[in-house]
C-alpha cells in the first residue's frame, strides 16, 4: 500500500466536514479526499436499502480515486451500511459509531449514556449495540433530533431558536444521563447550546473526534501513516489545495456552508456524479 | 384522451399531499396517482440541473402509468423544471407557481406581495416573474424559510419552536406586505402560526388551493373532466383505494407523516424506483 495516498472521507453532505477537521488536526501530515453526497442529502430519514446503495456508490467513487483508508463520516451510513461498504472495498473502512461508543464508555462514570442522532441512526440501534459491546452494564437512552441538522446549516447555532429546539429535545435527559454522544456530524456545530441545555455535569462526546483518534492509532498499527519525508515543509491549512473536495450537487452552496463550518472555503472543489456508471461522470 | 384516467401528482416528498387534498376537495369525481420522491427529498437546496433531472424522471414514471394531466405539486420543481417536464411529456402539465402568483395578484389590494419558499425557489425568481406577468405594478418580497419544512414534518406546527422560527423569518414582512404566498407545499401545515406572525391584515395564499381551482377550470375547458357516469356511487374519502400513492423510499415514514398531513394513511401505497430504467423497478 502506498502510504502517500490520501485518506477518503464521505458524508451525506457538509456535516462530515466536522470529521474532516478533527482528522486534519490529528493527522497534519496526511492528505484527504472528501465526498459530500449533496444531491441525495439527507440520509437520516431514508431506509436501510437506500442508505446502503448510496453509501456503496460513494465508497466506490472514492476507492477508484486512490485512497489508502476510508472514513465513513456520516453516522447514518456508519449505522446502516458499514457491512455493505466493507464487502464492496478491499481497503480498511472506519465508521464513526464504534469510536463514538467506545469513547462514551471510557468517559462515562455512571454508565448512563445518552445518544442523539438522526431518525434512521436511532432506529438502527447501532449506538446501543456498540455501547453494549464495550460495556454490557451501560444504560443507553437514544433520541432523534431531526431539527438540529437544518438549524446547523441555517447558521442558527447559538440563537433563541436553537435554545428552544434543544430544550424541547433534551430537557428530560438532563437528570438521566452523565454522558451524551453527538451521533450526527452536524451536532458539534450546536455543541454550546447542547451543553447549556443538558448542563455542565454531562460530558459531550464528539464521534468525529473519537474517530480521528482511532484512525491515528490504526494508521500507525497498519504501517499506513504518511512518511514525514513525503510531507511538504509548509504548514498545512484546513481545505488547502492538497485536500480535494467532491460534491454530487450544488458546489456553491457546499462552499458557503463549509465556510460556516470550517472558517474557510475548499480550495479544490468539484461537482461529480457517483451513480449510474454508464452515464457521464463529470458535471459542473 | 380517456377522461377516466387519473390525474398524476408528484412532489419531492410528502408536502404535495396538501395539493392532493385541495385537488381531491375540488374534484371529488377524479382519481389520483401520487408520487413522492422520498429517496431524494428535499429539492429546495439542490441545483437547477439536479432538480430538472429528478423532476423529469418522476414525470416520466407517472406518464407511463397512464395519466390524463400532470400536476407538479412541488414548488421547487415547478420553479426550476416546468419547461423540461413539458418537453418530456405529451399531456398537459400544471405547476403551482403560476396559479399561486395569479391568486396573489387577484387578492392583493395594495399589490405588496410577499413570497415564502425554499432557497432554490427564491433563487430562481420564478414567483417574482409570474407575479410581474400578472401585474407589472406589484412589488414582490421573497424570503427563503428552510426550517419550516422540518418543523412541519416533525409535527411541531403549533408550538413555541414554530412561533420563534416564524418570528425570526417573518417579523419584518409584517409592515411591508398585504398578501403572502405560501410557496412551498409544507407551509400550509404552519398556516396558523404564519398568520399569527404576519398579522390578520395579511392575506395568505395557498398555491395548492389556487392550483386546484385552475385545474378544475382546465379539465372542463379541455373536455378532460371525468364523466360522472364513470364515478362510483360511494362518497370518495381522502386516500381511499381509488387513489394510488407511490414513494421512492421509506413507505412507512411517508404513511406516518401522511397521517399527520391528511388525517388518514394511504390505503394503496407502494415503494418504487423511478430512475435508471435498466435497473429493477419495484422494491419493497
Amino acid at each position: 500500500m502506498n502510504t502517500g495516498l490520501p485518506i477518503g472521507i464521505f458524508d451525506s453532505g457538509v456535516g462530515g466536514l466536522t470529521v474532516y477537521r478533527a482528522l486534519h488536526e490529528h493527522l497534519p501530515n496526511e492528505r484527504f479526499v472528501y465526498l459530500g453526497d449533496t444531491a441525495r442529502v439527507p440520509y437520516g430519514t431514508k431506509s436501510l436499502r437506500t442508505v446502503e446503495r448510496y453509501a456503496v456508490e460513494n465508497a466506490q467513487f472514492l476507492a477508484t480515486h486512490g485512497i489508502k483508508l476510508l472514513v465513513v463520516a456520516c453516522n447514518t451510513a456508519s449505522a446502516l451500511a458499514l457491512p455493505a461498504i466493507r464487502e464492496a472495498l478491499s481497503i480498511d473502512v472506519v465508521g464513526v459509531i464504534g469510536p463514538g461508543a467506545r469513547a462514551a464508555v471510557a468517559t462515562s462514570k455512571g454508565k448512563r449514556i445518552g445518544v442523539i442522532a438522526t431518525e434512521s441512526t436511532v432506529q438502527s440501534g447501532a449506538y446501543a449495540t456498540a455501547i453494549g459491546k464495550a460495556d454490557a452494564s451501560a444504560t443507553v437512552t437514544e433520541r432523534a433530533c431531526p431539527l438540529f441538522v437544518p438549524l446547523a446549516e441555517e447558521g442558527w447555532a447559538n440563537d433563541e431558536v436553537a435554545r428552544t429546539v434543544a430544550e424541547t429535545y433534551l430537557k428530560d435527559l438532563r437528570s438521566t444521563i452523565d454522558t451524551l454522544v453527538l451521533g450526527c456530524t452536524h451536532y458539534p456545530i450546536l455543541k454550546t447550546v447542547i451543553q447549556q441545555t443538558v448542563g455542565p455535569q454531562v460530558e459531550l462526546i464528539d464521534s468525529g473526534e473519537a474517530t480521528a483518534r482511532e484512525v491515528t492509532l490504526l494508521l500507525t498499527e497498519k504501517g499506513l501513516a504518511r512518511n514525514t519525508s513525503e510531507t511538504s515543509a509548509h504548514e498545512r491549512q484546513l481545505c488547502d489545495d492538497l485536500d480535494h473536495f467532491y460534491v454530487t450537487d450544488a458546489a456553491q452552496r457546499f462552499a458557503h456552508v463549509a465556510e460556516r463550518f470550517l472558517g474557510s472555503k475548499p480550495a479544490r472543489l468539484e461537482a461529480v456524479e457517483v451513480w449510474g456508471h454508464d452515464e457521464l461522470r463529470a458535471k459542473n
